[in-house]
């Protein structure tokens, strides 16, 4: 069976739960704590599963994978049901992009380490650490609501009638959003497909608080 | 005719650039300069291009793309010549981690526009930046070589015995990692892929000092 490894705040582990769940695939979950021993994430027992440290990872039998896009696509790819991606190339491209402009851009920059070493070695207190993810969150949304803004037809989610990857990736980062303090009145699309995707119980049951792990 | 949008120094450019060698695709040159009338990459002509407001972007017609890994999934999707990802998508879910390991976990943090806001609000000065920088380049680098590390016959490009797009990712960001002083003399497998994709045209001809745009 597959072996999850997440903690119930990150938002890449969050992007994982939704596509597992939107497969309906079975899996066995570890809590990885972020916060705790440490940081269980550092311990020499996860990096033999990832090397690089981070949330989320995935064992499958003698297969270990890291890095959630890389993670999704790979449950699309051997998984069936509901596809992630539309078959088209150009099409394919575009979603793939709209999910890179979230799990490139926008949220390595609000991750946990990141905002330690703001505070550890620029002095940076709460409010700070608040402006800096606000900066790049609602500049990265807002280059977001335009992609969507240039669509002729909009859709119920993202790209079409049924969720794919880049809602996997935009609802995590719009919790986040919240979570910041980011003002996204002015991003109807986003919150229309924010809204649609949390009315179907893939998304809602990924939700950070929904998870054994959660302190919330 | 396929029309590209990039900056010579922009190391998400680069590895688009090494893409389009490789496949060797006709194409056309828009040099976007992030530096000079404010930013080019701000100019509303530009954000018609990309509402991202960000190197590289492509235009193929009516098409318009943005997003490194997306533009070179696409070129390999729809370009004939050399295979950028295995066919087996456990392998491929390895190479596609690999690279997003440098694009979402590295690159992002040390973007012009991070380094110009740790600047501004933080009042780093360079050595602070070089700091930043060596920390999310050293850590990530060294994750992606205990990545490596764990293959039981080392190839000579990260997977195989071809260049892919974990190498396409490696290179730029090697370039990068020398530009800011980041200490790679215990990466030995990073090193040796270096050089044997350093040995490629393809490679060696989309270094930032070849490009027509080029300031060094």
């Amino acid at each position: 069976m597959i072996e999850f490894y997440g903690y119930f705040r990150s938002s890449c582990a969050y992007r994982c739960r939704i596509a597992l769940n939107l497969k309906d695939v079975p899996h066995s979950f570890h809590s990885v704590h972020l916060r705790r021993n440490g940081g269980e994430h550092k311990s020499e027992a996860f990096l033999r599963v990832n090397p690089q440290g981070l949330v989320p990872a995935l064992r499958d039998g003698a297969l270990l994978l890291n890095q959630s896009l890389a993670i999704i696509e790979w449950l699309d790819e051997t998984q069936p049901g509901l596809a992630f991606l539309p078959p088209d190339p150009a099409a394919k491209a575009q979603v793939r992009a709209f999910a890179q402009m979230i799990a490139c851009d926008i949220h390595p920059l609000q991750n946990l380490r990141v905002l330690q070493y703001l505070g550890n070695e620029f002095d940076a207190d709460q409010s700070a650490k608040d402006a800096w993810c606000q900066q790049w969150i609602g500049d990265g949304l807002a280059a977001c609501e335009s992609v969507l803004a240039r669509q002729k037809d909009p859709s119920e989610f993202c790209f079409g009638n049924a969720p794919g990857l880049a809602d996997i990736c935009l609802v995590p980062q719009m919790f986040s959003a919240a979570r910041f303090g980011v003002d996204t009145s002015k991003m109807p699309r986003l919150n229309a497909v924010y809204s649609a995707c949390q009315n179907l119980p893939a998304f809602a049951d990924a939700a950070p608080s929904k998870q054994p792990d959660s302190e919330t």
